[in-house]
């Protein structure tokens, strides 16, 4: 059953696999008229790319994006914007011994359960670099974004318990998983300001369902919290709520316990999110597993693998987020019928 | 723009605001021949209902669903099983005080702010009430499960830092909360077992990803953890991997830090998610807000409100999740051509 | 799987069988401060409701329509619209002897072929009586249309090969029929005016697709024409294209082969759709069938049943016309980034 | 708004334009396990060809098709089939005239009307060209159906008045044609033979109803029968419902008036349907028409075009319908709970 769509009105569709001969996105939707060339995309592309640091896999992936329809003379026209990224760097000589094998805290397993077998080279369609579509997809929705005065950011936030903003204790962190043979935990923030208010619906497609959606959609990410999140549950009301008051002329908050949305729908704060990330589960450390034909085995998993995902998938919270975003701000353009009536009076 | 549905193919739409003349819901997409009276949805809606303890509301609903189609001689024929409840204790004079005023952590602001109006009885769309739609088609989808041999089931779990368990704790300090004119925060735990692995997909359609929606779209959720959650980010790989063994011929894990999905793919393991929600935002003390005019005022809201949204909020995280599951079952038949194949030609 | 609802951002789903308790819809999308009373849904259903006449069966359902949500201080109020209508005459009994036996021209031998049993009573959700749902829900399409200046209108325009302006004769065709126990096919004509042009969508979602489907959805419709339909296609390209002209400073067409929509979007002249009704299945002459257990039986059928379907199907055609035009109306309101920016430009 | 997808469970995505880089489909939902090539898409795209002969463009574009991923071992892996086909004989130069005229019987006013401004190189996304997608996913879903057993084939019945079966009469009617400047309508059969019964859904999601939407989402269908299609309106009760009997063992139908769907469910036989085409609108004859300044002008059409647009346009229709039917057979799989048990009971 199709499940790599996302979105309604402003809808992507990634495909690819880890090492397959490419990976893309289709971006189905998006208004007419935004500037844009392969340039607005390579800066999200880089952030997402490994960069040789202590945080990142050795693999090397140029990433470099084609933008092969939805624009012209410098502009999207509205029709789907088709993005290709050709794979360079596959080596899935590492992956011969995973063939059969279920590695731990991967969906090998999910997988052959569900299809029967599975492209087993480098996690295939479970890969981290299925999100490479989606960076790229997100950079567009950034641009409407910034159109729009919206500012959507997304940065490592911890790296295990220690706090990123110490980069050299977070990167002395990694060096010893490394050295251990293992990987840790992390955490990104979110915020998003700028955000105008009542944008979002009270029910299903309440705005934090559907950033809760797009966060899980993430591999690897395990916990989320809107405002104080898990927090609020040991809060009073009176600590929790946010009291309103009038900042020039306009309804604020004297606080943002909520994180910027309020029954489904943007209360005009800044919009936070905290996205708990697990520890990569490939790891260098000889593991206990089973095979496809029922063995119980001992697994040494080979390839390249980010020590932490926090690092790189800081920039596919922000992406996903502002997909998100664009799509409710979309939806939300119909909510009137006294806007409808005058949106058609100024066009006829 | 519609939003009060949810689900692709087994499919739920609700209806109805605290203060109309009724609620209901839509469930479209019920495969045809499970056994349904209104027997099977009362015990879910009485556990939803107040039922007169500390913990909960003293308005007095007996939500008495009305099954008006999709069933034929006791059982369910495939098409649209509509239910309807009638309101009957609504008492629309208490909330003429915030017909023009924002009530802090309500989606009060949030709804002016897209319809330009909005129905402010008993917080309208926005009530709880909604809900009860959702423990009746819950119901239905709970149905299904057990005939598969799944049993999902949420409790409360936490109320503030209490554990529920210690069930005279949790209401002492409910108590003390109510005295204080407060409210107080809370924590549903569910728990899936008897899952087939394989169930979800691996991409924007990840069991987990749906669930986190599903949980998000419950009002007052305001975190989630799948499995360890947050906990996760603290963690080593070499920890957090659930190594997989041989149990009676299956593929089993030896811990489930994973929450039972991986990759977006169940595991077989249980599932097991905690759901974090906020204190009742409608609390008897007096708080600084602002009205429609734009003036900052003194507010005190009247009306009944639950101090603790945890233990009537269960049921719909429990049904919720049946609802999730049952979507992602039915979706999960068509993975693989060869049983497509074999499917029809047993038809045939 | 659901296949109860239909629209994307205006949506409609309608539940109900032919002599179970009730039918209804629930609108899902309206925009809100749009108008609305039962007073408003009654001229529509009175259009469906059989009138008496030669053309229209004996049943007599008053349908009345009840709203229960979605409504408050007489406007729509953004969220869903619920709609009940109570069955009143459903006379099961007529219905008997068609349990075991498949109905020539009906789906009865489809539905248990799927589903494996079904409701029989009055042709269960196979009924025309499921319609009442679209019509209510058109007519709330149809007041928005009008706020925009579009008037949609459908009317019977042939019974068999007599033009329904001839009403006479048309009235003894149909009396003819029934005299020999026999029923007639029948056309409608569904003219739009004042539709903006540019409305649609290039590829899949084609404002003629969406209306195709509209019209193949309704039961009985087995042929359609847009604009000149199957006789453009003995046309040369010279006769058919319709050329643009200046009319007082607008762009039109001198003539209207296309039906108003080029390439699937709207070119500003009327929408024309001609729709063709096949005889109604349910004939009173006896008929050789099967039964349910596989022997070839001679089957009469009982039951009240309007001998041309076009009659009654005109409001249908029309209401279903109008909830395709509003669903794409509403979606075409974010195809220019400058005209987002300059929305939330105006709502900040 | 996002418009470039279409099916639910096996869903196809289009991208590309006429003369941009490239065009291409990604085939969300496909099962896994199917053998899969490019070998297998060559031969449908070969019929989509110009194929140099009277009826056809002279552009010629070898629409070789590169798949990027979902297949691996040269099995379908039940993800994302990516596929790619690049433009090499694009000639941009013939449509710089009409980059700000409007051509009648096209969309470009439509365009500007929506868009604001559109990418007028051979019709950008409005080209047939964009129907290559199509026919790529159309290959993959015909491989499913000949594994069901089901036969789906599309032919040209008709040019004009001429039966196709009298080829030499067609060829002189469209080289006629041709010296005059001028284009010719044209009709496409299409049969599928095989169909189990009970595929399709009561209501909006009707086979008929859904193949409707996809014949009309093909660029200049202006008309479509299902079965007898619009003689149906002519015709009485007794001589268009087809008699069921028992025809080895199993439920047959002695004719086939309504083309194998009844109520939107297929019913065994053979589906029938006749779908319109009007004569290509790019015609050499000097044209009446309006440019985007809102001049009245004189407009000839340069560029390569087809004189008739059945012949070219019939391997479209066919793997539009085996996409519907893909679609709505994955979907027909959960409609019985006892069967959903029984799936899993197999699977666990």
């Amino acid at each position: 059953m199709a499940g790599s769509g996302f979105g309604t009105v402003f809808r992507i569709t990634t495909w690819g696999e880890s090492h397959g001969k490419a990976l893309g996105v289709v971006v189905d939707g998006c208004p007419a008229g935004i500037p844009l060339s392969e340039e607005d995309i390579t800066p999200y592309m880089n952030r997402r790319r490994p960069n040789g640091g202590v945080m990142s896999t050795q693999r090397n992936e140029e990433d470099k994006v084609e933008i092969l329809s939805g624009v012209f003379d410098g502009k999207t026209t509205g029709t789907p914007i088709s993005m290709l990224i050709r794979n360079k760097d596959e080596r899935s000589r590492d992956y011969g011994n995973i063939a059969e094998s279920y590695r731990p805290g991967h969906a090998d397993y999910g997988f052959d359960a569900k299809y029967g077998f599975r492209d087993y080279r480098g996690g295939g369609r479970s890969s981290g670099r299925e999100t490479a579509g989606r960076v790229a997809a997100g950079a567009i929705a950034q641009k409407l974004l910034r159109m729009l005065g919206i500012e959507c950011r997304a940065v490592l936030d911890r790296v295990g318990d220690v706090p990123a903003e110490d980069s050299a204790a977070a990167e002395d962190l990694v060096r010893q998983c490394r050295e251990e043979q293992d990987s840790i935990g992390s955490v990104v923030r979110c915020t998003v300001s700028g955000m105008p208010a009542g944008v979002g619906d009270p029910v299903f497609e309440k705005l934090d369902a559907d950033l809760a959606k797009a966060m899980f959609s993430i591999g690897a990410v395990k916990g989320l919290d809107i405002g104080d999140g898990h927090r609020a549950a040991s809060a009073r009301g009176s600590e929790n709520n946010d009291s309103f008051y009038i900042k020039e002329g306009k309804v604020a908050a004297r606080t943002n316990h909520a994180g910027g949305i309020l029954g489904g729908l943007s209360d005009g704060e800044n919009i936070e999110m905290t996205v708990y990330f697990k520890p990569t589960p490939s790891i260098a450390k000889p593991q206990k597993s089973v095979n496809k034909a029922g063995e119980e085995i001992d697994l040494v998993i080979h390839g390249r693998h980010d020590p932490v995902i926090g690092a790189r998938a800081a920039v596919v919270v922000e992406c996903m987020t502002a997909v998100v975003l664009v799509d409710a701000l979309l939806r939300n353009m119909m909510s009137r019928a006294e806007e409808v009536v005058s949106f058609y009076r100024r066009r006829m």
